[in-house]
């Protein structure tokens, strides 16, 4: 029978990220990596093959990690786990572990909406033929309507746009764009972003149904009216793919993904499991965290790797730090926001500011970005931040994150030191991520 | 007699951050800061007024953060302070003070070769009709040398360059340019970006004289050659300005700047110090450090002004964030770099790793960032970071900053979870951060 060390299933970001750790901590294991697709997409770059990266082809994950750290690959899809046995069936073969890594991911939500499964609506498959063919239907289409205005959304929507001649039209069921990730002040600019590019935003509003015979032909939205369409991308979230766990007999947590303890351990000893399939908790207090990214995916990925043959790393819980961009805007968030904050029983102090994320404000490049910081009102404990401006955004939020998960309070931040170069940031006498926490710093005092 | 709570004596960076910060925190207290100047250049700003800004008047801080803040401004030379009756002279005029920052900046250092003192040898003052007379100078010359190949040198190098039609050589008295901030290969890689760019940098070669007669002609290197020059550039550094504080007796410290305590305090009990002119301690080992920057003077600023009136801040040393940026080119460090490391006596691990900043690298606006940690190798904790890339570097140094100042241990970085988007960051699978700190953790471990 065929047999390794270690057997990952699933070669995206978490499988990919679990397989290399483990080779890292384990250089003497043999590690296989099985996986159904012979070609990979980065996952958060699928949006970008419609219009700036131009092909699936282009938006591969490399082998080559795999090919330089001596980690085996099988293309196969695997239909069965044997706890007891300590085997895996890929491919109608039987292979056998020592420790299993489950890295399966998740698959797009579907709506319980009518019409759904029209021809010409399509979910967003992390699937190369799939967004082929969706690419393709794209050059056939007038109007786009997408559903969801989360992340996917906006990207999918923004990059369809960028193909020309298409209306594109988003409805959100939620009062804003984006609403989960960022407080209303930076949803309302993102939204009206998009409109400005010349995207139909519609928010507040219900899909009550697809309509069409056999081909999609419209949304019929809440007020009633029908938005014509022959195209519709569903963005409204993933599930955990847990088919393979739940028929092994592995624990599911509160949300239906994979239960795990913070080892990334399931209920199996031997079988771990990081990304998407596995439940999360939040790094504030522990609740069920719905967060699904790649880069947690990746972190989860270290911890279980690490911990396979002695445990070694504690998953902290989930920050939550995204960012996303459309043509020079971009946004980003760390930790919670201050509706999260409140609606979790947080007392908080909040400090905002705006400038230039250069200086002088005249050098090449700049733009203005506005940072927003939410600590905890007593303790003074950073909770979270959202920042809004260019492409220095991406760097920024990391800076927070940082800062998040080190727990560090108000008074932290404000003697954080940080370095700054006119061409590059912000000046330091007006550097946002330590001016934020002195007003929130103010605003505590004032208080006491 | 004219009065005030609090009186400032500058109004650069450190000056302007302590009013503000004093402001933050005491709303009550009235503050007076006394600055030479009409107009104050933003310092970092300097190299670029003369090529990417256009003149010194676009590079102007403003004075409407001393107006929103209620802080009353005169433009005086201040010239005693009188310690024991708390009262400075400025303009002639006797000023009261309840407590005094002294803020008064730094002045170019002036370098022991023989003709330094000759018509068309600039130094880099912070002074507007200088820099103005500097800009016309360039128009009328055709070879600039530039002495000294740090951060100052290599600015103005390029700067020059971009005005047109003049050779500009830049000579580095020691192996490699940037050589104090960078390891070698960084400084290397520096040094190519400037040649392509068509700057000739001499390296490991001494200044023996700056020769002409009454005007500047030629500066003598010691391979015996001389290099013509119509205009010099000292670009050798900066002495603290301690003509005021050594007059009213307050004591200096090794470096002959004015002595302070972690809080900013002087030897006089109500007379704090920050800024360049101010002695630093490194936030490594303690030891006296060198360096004087904008970022720094703000943040010591910050703790001097929070702790006029009752101490709740303390100075933990010097880190050392830094930035400079050549075209597209960016060099990013924070804390100790490898060499300064072996040089203080720590035993050390490095991780490098080197990638796109875009995932997939296709994506617009991608180049290839290089990133190197140095973690103390028994203890695991981050001693510094250096980064190369594009425009990216600013806020990435300063992720790298939160994690130093925060004594991260290389588990703890490879822990850190950071938010990715493919046209923001690199890919969450090869986060240079966490990837650089795994290729250490895996070298200690081979170790041990």
């Amino acid at each position: 029978m065929k047999a390794a060390d270690v057997v990952i299933i699933g070669g995206s970001a978490a499988g990919l990220t679990a397989a290399v750790t483990t080779r890292r901590h384990y250089p003497d294991k043999s590690i296989l990596l099985i996986r159904k697709e012979e070609q990979v997409l980065i996952p958060c770059g699928i949006p970008y093959i419609i219009g700036t990266v131009g092909s699936p082809e282009k938006n591969l994950m490399p082998d080559t990690p795999l090919e330089k750290n001596n980690i085996d690959l099988i293309v196969a899809e695997v239909t069965g786990i044997d706890c007891e046995g300590k085997t895996v069936t890929a491919g109608g073969e039987e292979i056998a572990y020592d420790k299993l890594i489950l890295a399966t991911g998740s698959l797009p939500a579907v709506p319980p909406i009518p019409g759904f499964d029209l021809e010409g609506v399509y979910a967003v498959q992390k699937d190369v033929d799939y967004m082929r063919d969706f690419q393709q239907r794209l050059t056939e289409v007038s109007e786009v309507v997408i559903i969801g205005g989360g992340f996917i959304g906006i990207e999918f929507a923004d990059e369809i746009l960028k193909t020309g001649g298409k209306t594109v039209t988003i409805v959100e069921i939620l009062p804003h764009c984006l609403s989960l990730a960022y407080d209303e002040e930076f949803c309302v600019e993102a939204e009206e972003v998009l409109r400005e590019r010349g995207i139909d935003v519609r928010i507040d509003t219900r899909v009550e149904e697809i309509v069409g015979s056999g081909r999609v032909e419209g949304v019929r939205i809440s007020d009633g009216s029908t938005l014509p369409a022959d195209m519709v991308v569903l963005g409204i979230g993933a599930v955990a793919n847990v088919e393979l766990a739940q028929k092994a007999g592995l624990r599911l947590g509160l949300t239906g993904s994979i239960a795990v303890d913070s080892t990334m351990r399931t209920s199996d000893d031997n079988i771990f499991a990081c990304g998407d399939c596995a439940e999360k908790l939040s790094f504030f207090g522990g609740r069920i965290s719905p967060l699904k990214l790649a880069s947690i995916a990746s972190t989860e990925a270290r911890v279980a790797g690490a911990n396979l043959f002695g445990v070694t790393r504690d998953n902290p819980g989930t920050v939550g730090v995204w960012s996303t961009a459309v043509g020079g805007f971009a946004l980003g968030t760390a930790g919670l926001t201050e509706k999260m904050a409140l609606d979790n029983g947080y007392e908080v102090a909040v400090g905002s500011v705006e400038g230039p994320n250069r200086h002088p404000g005249i050098m090449p490049g700049a733009s203005s970005t506005k940072m927003k910081l939410v600590f905890e009102a007593k303790t003074g404990v950073l909770l979270g931040g959202q920042i809004r401006g260019g492409d220095n955004v991406g760097g920024l939020i990391n800076s927070v994150a940082a800062c998040v998960q080190q727990r560090m309070t108000a008074e932290e931040v404000a003697m954080f030191q940080t370095g700054t170069h006119p061409a590059l940031t912000a000046s330091p006498v007006a550097y946002p991520l330590v001016n934020a926490a002195e007003i929130a710093i103010g605003q505590m005092r004032s208080r006491s």
